[in-house]
């Protein structure tokens, strides 16, 4: 294979998807001769894991069956702040309406950011707008960010270079949002009708800096799980992999140990053919690996998604999980009998992510799908969303450090471009935000679960009297945003009521402001 | 001539340079065949009439003879929004240091965000600064607008297409400003230093929309005469017209009727070529004029531009003026004899602005050069700065009408682009921004003074308690950044006091917030 191809593949290893696929820095970095040369470019591989069946068995919502929205297109410019001849291009950006429990004209819009995935799977797995909009008279409108889902500027040729990628970015997509929210407003008459946003993981950021950029079109914002502090050096790098490691500490010692273990064994039988042999079997993997980097990557992801996902009721988001997952997870390993073998404690561990319903006859281990349509995320994390992130050594995963430099190098043999280190921060903030924001901007609910490994890069405390901060210890990632369902625990009906109660408040004050004339 | 470069023509007449120029849509509406096609193309005809003199002898430091400032230039982005292959590309932006007053390192840094002009021009007609920076110890920072001055991306090439002008942009400015700041900030060392921006006219735009975008960068904003609420229908599109009317008027009746005469007087006696040559001598055009359009023009532009400078003190903004030279324009109008030639009368008053230190010999009427770099205004007031304009019947210039289309065409035509009509208020708002910015944002202060033509688009009333309108009844166009003279009145040094206590105000604020940890 070419060695661009090669690149890209490392690349990829070292780029994170927000919202459900990372796959961690360290294991590239500690073993480069194992990395692999087999993987999709420039494609995280985290993602490689997700099978199209979760895509289809997805979502809580009553409607289910019938789809619960009608979706539209609307001719977007693709260069909001050039008008360079590209500029004049518009592309048919994807948004979906429910009006169902709209009271037409007053009823506010409940507006949802589409973050990193097409935009239907988004809507049936963000049900609390749907159980909240029938109180609030909303009309309900999720849209698609751009270069997602069906939302692709350039068709299928959308990611085939930097000429048309390099369109893919937070700024233009949250004038996407503004331009499409205006424009819907004036066809139906309800320019005064007022907007409140949502959004979860890198939605939720958009959601909050739409509402720190765009206050005249939005009231106010709901950015759950938002790590918008994950960027320079606010937040400390190794947070993400701590938050996984202390989720499973906090069930068992012997759990985290016993994953803490895993690598270096799996290092050592996977460094001859006969021991990749042997693994791929015990890894029950539909193709034998030709290197070890594929099942650690398989077993990282089946961590930290199942960290991100530890969820107190059973869902399906990207897999089928129980409740409290990572739980689960460690009563399996540590039901082994003493003597038993880290490996097969930790495959079996990893089938709660991936096989929970059982009906899986081998897996996948070097990557599969696509179904949700992540793919632009590698783009992303290239360019603008440098958010680094390092291993500890107190962390169950192997240690490993982070580098600009070579993050820069990478993205410039993988896709052709640098990344602007610190232009997230220049552009939206970060450092002191407390003190920034404290007397500047309103109405936003930061909502985070601390066994969420993206909570530290989280706003944990309120800022003002309205820019909120509700955490619940127990929560994993956007849980808040989920379908209300009967088992739910009392933590996360409260985070939800104050949700409500907040946003209430806010076209409340809307109403009394426009009243006065 | 070609006909695109005719269309270029008609097109200028119908843009207007904010700060400084403007020559009306009406005479070019309301008298299509009397269009010169001999105006340079993408160029408002009203900067014509600026003189090099007016560049040279401007500034009332008492540094004058040296520069009060250092110059330096920072490699910026071209684009900040894409990564497409252009936006690698860096040009040197112009920065302005005076470190003078600095107290290093905590004092306040105090940025004016350069507008439609050379920065080294804008400093030295920004004496306000020079004047409070000693009592707050700050270190003061001019920054160029980009395609303006020496900042130009593509050097001498820069104007020449769109593919070079579609970096021009008014977001693409502030992402420049914030850019520079922070690195600034860095290098310096001094990154908890708080930043107050500045700017007037445009530059005023700017600053209040930079303080709303980049609260992170700066703590407050002073815009002077910025009309940010000139866009749509915000403003009533006669607004502007009205204002220079009712300056005239109020200094005297006759003085009003006489300029409301003089167009149709105009139109008849440059009907052929005999009327052309005498207006011409009449109006010692250093040229026979072939059509009428340019001496309409060129009076229009004196009592425009004496209206937005219509200052309680002599001042040397564009042109050397005598202390209230509107009053003064009356005063020639009025001592005429009753039954003399209204033309007569016109160009005696006309000649305060061009003419009031008696020197010119002839009068460039159909333009002239362009000493301080406007060029670029044109592009952006066909691409984002879209301001509608009329002339009532009640104005003392000739009605006219404004058309979306009709302007879409001629940008076309003249710039290869059709404009956003709606862009700026997508962006940035104005709509209801009484109610938007009621309880959003701080620390921006908006000071007007009625006589200034732009008033009617700025905002005039207090918003909340730290979003403050500072509104003179006798100020003109940014007055209270110009240096203070030992003549001033009372209501400007009040002005200027009060924004030197708000802006303490501010500061104090800041460093509270920041020592509490």
């Amino acid at each position: 294979m070419a060695a661009s191809s090669l690149l890209a593949a490392i690349l990829a290893l070292q780029l994170l998807l927000l919202l459900v696929a990372f796959t961690p820095a360290p294991a590239a970095a500690a073993s480069p001769s194992k990395r692999p040369i087999h993987q999709p470019p420039s494609f995280p591989a985290g993602i490689s894991t997700l099978r199209r069946r979760a895509a289809s068995s997805s979502g809580r919502l009553a409607t289910e069956a019938v789809k619960p929205f009608t979706a539209h297109y609307f001719p977007q410019e693709l260069d909001h702040f050039t008008f360079t001849p590209n500029s004049s291009r518009v592309f048919s950006q994807k948004y979906l309406l429910n009006d169902t429990f709209w009271r037409k004209p007053t009823g506010p819009l409940f507006v949802y950011m589409g973050g990193e995935a097409d935009i239907e799977w988004l809507a049936t797995t963000t049900g609390f707008m749907f159980d909240i909009a029938p109180e609030f008279g909303a009309l309900i409108v999720f849209i698609e960010h751009r270069f997602y889902g069906e939302s692709k500027p350039f068709g299928n040729d959308s990611y085939k270079s930097v000429d048309m990628l390099g369109y893919l970015t937070s700024t233009q997509a949250l004038a996407d949002f503004a331009i499409l929210i205006t424009s819907l407003k004036q066809n139906m008459s309800i320019v005064d009708a007022p907007v409140v946003v949502f959004g979860g993981s890198y939605g939720g950021m958009l959601a909050s800096w739409f509402r720190l950029k765009y206050p005249h079109v939005a009231i106010g914002a709901l950015a759950s799980s938002a790590p918008i502090l994950h960027f320079d050096d606010i937040t400390p790098w190794s947070s993400f992999h701590d938050t996984v490691s202390q989720d499973f500490k906090s069930e068992s010692l012997n759990c985290f140990s016993v994953i803490k273990a895993v690598w270096d064994v799996l290092d050592n039988r996977g460094s001859n053919d006969t021991g990749l042999l042997e693994l791929s079997k015990t890894f029950r993997a539909c193709k034998t690996v030709q290197f070890i980097y594929p099942l650690s990557s398989w077993l990282q992801t089946a961590f930290i998604h199942t960290a991100m996902m530890d969820y107190p009721t059973p869902a399906n988001f990207l897999m089928n999980l129980p409740a409290y997952p990572v739980k689960e997870m460690c009563k399996i390993i540590d039901s082994f009998p003493a003597g038993a073998d880290v490996i097969d404690k930790a495959f079996a561990a990893a089938s709660v992510y991936y096989n929970y319903t059982g009906d899986q006859k081998c897996f996948q281990v070097e990557g599969g799908d696509d179904p949700h349509g992540f793919k632009g995320w590698g783009w992303q994390a290239c360019t603008e969303m440098v958010m680094p992130m390092t291993v500890s050594n107190e962390s169950m995963f192997r240690p490993s450090s982070f580098s600009y430099e070579k993050m820069s190098e990478n993205c410039l043999a993988g896709y052709g471009v640098r990344p602007r280190m610190h232009w997230i921060t220049s552009e939206y903030g970060g450092h002191k935000i407390d003190k920034v924001l404290k007397r500047f901007g309103s109405n936003i609910i930061f909502s985070n679960g601390m066994r969420d490994p993206w909570s530290g890069g989280g706003v944990l405390k309120n800022i003002s009297s309205s820019i909120i901060a509700l955490v619940t210890e127990k929560g994993a990632h956007h849980l808040d945003l989920r379908s209300a369902t009967k088992d739910d625990p009392d933590w996360v009906v409260e985070q939800r009521r104050q949700e409500v109660e907040i946003i209430h408040g806010w076209i409340d004050q809307y109403n009394k402001d426009t009243a006065q004339g």
